[in-house]
């Protein structure tokens, strides 16, 4: 027999976890769509020329591609700023400018999973496209300080800064800055002098103010609500990428000091790379991983995020239709109710059974119970039991 | 540069269509949470040897694989049946039985795409692994049912029938008669006498009563709730694939004749595949792409199903930061509020945005309203426009 098992940096995702992930994007689609952003799919498999080259040398080693029945290169969606780039090129006479898009879809990178680096993870980004306006970069600003708070983390920051401040300095040398959190101002200074990078070069920018462009997003942010406290400006702050022109920020959460959980910023020459024009952008990407991981670490997940309210359990073979007939009931009253399938059973098994599903309630209807159109709701967490009419179960008693 | 295209058979779904697509999601698994299925996650690649041989020489043919940078066989997935069959080998002691999910996931089959089909697409899947019990089958029977109310088709009904009627025919005897519809009567009697199948062995079939245990499934499902219009018995209902073991049926709708919308069955020796022993299941598929088909055709969607309520305009430069702040104060009352982004820009090409993005509602905001606390809302489909206090901005009123 083949033995059952998965790909190194591939997982399953159980309900317990899957669950946790689908909490995560319904709130996130919430905030995106209150905001005017629209969902938008593309396919996993694209020809090889659309995506190679586009990410590095890095990229083209770590892509999945092949040759698929019909001999034509393929590669699988690496992220999601070159396909939306393609789709921009492709569509522009059917889609709506600004095009505001949101889109969350696995991507694949072959990387070294030693480093506790997983090959399939979701990216969740959205992004603003054809606009250069300072509202569009502060409306993402906002929507990011507000998907954050509806997750529930209540200690963040938006560290920002605008690209323009390393003017003069090179992709190594921003490089180098961008690693001051990591390694210290000393260690910065000296590998930027090993490249001819003087202290003072280095200086003008740690003490820079903040621009005129910035300080305008800046404004138009807290007009749309973000707290003054949230924002905050580090000059210091470069993000690896270098496609960025404007904007850059990272939302980092002081009870979860590990990197950020959300970056972004604008690029105004990327998104027209399959057209014959410059088409400017702003965006973000929610590290969804780890964003899940401090969710889990800050114990922001509501207790049980279960799906089922109550277990209807059976009480004997003669009684079954009874609960049968009460769990349609309670469904027709939206009350998420399930049975225990695998009957005949005991009722310690079916007791079991909503321990570990972590069903709030079970209902227990014997025949004093049927016969008075009664229940007895038996609280799981408290044990608590009480004897109720049929017709007080209600959506609120679950909640 | 390089033309931007998608491969054959590959699509790109832009914010309408997807708008579809999640609305349909987000309808099925609310109701598969109301009965008790929970999601699952599975990567898109597996090991080879776990998919290959498991859909027979056809799957083997269609099936998308290639050799990973590890030099690993590997194969993207091809339906949702063998990972779950591989889920319950492999976390059999982390999952809680009867094991009731969902999944909703694409799938990737090098089809012939000059037959309409595609190479990439969505599967719905739940199933119930674990019980034996006539309870699960009806309870399946019963969420489809409420599924597609749910969805707003009203003519529609589950033809059921039981695999074991078929009892002492072959493969090849059950396909043929699995054409009736398609081929009339006449030619299935001609195509199974050259098999040697007589008329009469036809007719046993033809003339079945309904079998004991199929009866106790449509009493069960009676008691959960299901029409008795829609559960059609039809003993000739055969579905092509051989591995199930009982109840087969299948969704068509009157009003949309094209083949069926869902279908499903229990299938007892498939499950088992990774494990040294039988698991029992039922389950069912949903049509994705065919239940959106449907639905457009018979126009159930809700008229625009726009994301965004309404758009607050700009009046002039200098009016701007009033219309930023009242857009603030809509979202906060959880009204989706937008901006046209690409400023300056003249009313027009404001109201153009709104009406492209199908935004019901348009807020003028003049020095006029902003002196008086008011707004003009134009309602975009009727052109009509009153003055309203900016208090009685509600969600309410764009329902």
């Amino acid at each position: 027999m083949i033995e059952p098992r998965t790909l190194k940096g591939f997982r399953d995702f159980l309900p317990q976890q899957a669950k946790k992930r689908q909490y995560v994007i319904k709130i996130l689609t919430k905030v995106f769509e209150s905001y005017g952003f629209e969902p938008l799919e593309t396919p996993v498999l694209e020809y090889e020329d659309i995506l190679s080259g586009k990410y590095g040398e890095e990229g083209d080693k770590l892509m999945y591609r092949f040759t698929d029945n019909g001999d034509r290169s393929v590669a699988m969606r690496y992220d999601q700023t070159v396909p939306l780039a393609r789709v921009v090129a492709q569509h522009q006479n059917s889609l709506v400018f600004p095009f505001k898009r949101y889109q969350i879809q696995n991507v694949w990178r072959a990387e070294n999973t030693q480093k506790g680096r997983f090959r399939e993870f979701i990216q969740c980004d959205i992004d603003t496209v054809g606009s250069q306006n300072e509202l569009a970069d502060a409306e993402i600003l906002s929507l990011v300080a507000k998907a954050y708070s509806a997750l529930g983390f209540s200690n963040f920051s938006i560290i920002i800064n605008d690209r323009k401040i390393f003017a003069g300095f090179d992709t190594t040398a921003i490089t180098i800055i961008d690693k001051l959190k990591k390694i210290g101002e000393e260690a910065v200074i000296k590998e930027l002098k090993n490249i001819g990078v003087s202290q003072e070069q280095f200086n003008s920018v740690k003490n820079a103010q903040v621009p005129e462009s910035l300080g305008k997003i800046q404004s138009l942010a807290y007009e749309l609500g973000v707290d003054k406290k949230i924002l905050q400006f580090d000059p210091t702050l470069a993000r690896g990428l270098d496609y960025y022109t404007g904007l850059i920020f990272e939302v980092v959460c002081d009870d979860y000091p590990v990197g950020s959980l959300c970056g972004g910023g604008r690029y105004d020459k990327l998104i027209g790379m399959f057209s014959s024009q410059d088409i400017p952008a702003v965006g973000c990407a929610f590290g969804f991983d780890r964003t899940i991981e401090a969710m889990d670490a800050l114990s922001l997940f509501p207790r049980g995020i279960y799906t089922t309210n109550v277990l209807v359990t059976v009480f004997s073979k003669d009684l079954m239709q009874d609960s049968v007939r009460l769990c349609a009931e309670l469904r027709e009253k939206n009350i998420n109710a399930e049975m225990y399938l695998d009957l005949p059973a005991k009722m310690e098994k079916q007791l079991k059974y909503a321990h570990k599903k972590e069903i709030p309630y079970v209902i227990l209807l014997g025949s004093d119970e049927i016969q008075n159109k009664t229940v007895t709701l038996k609280n799981m967490q408290t044990g608590e039991q009480k004897t109720i009419s049929q017709e007080e179960l209600t959506p609120e008693l679950f909640i």
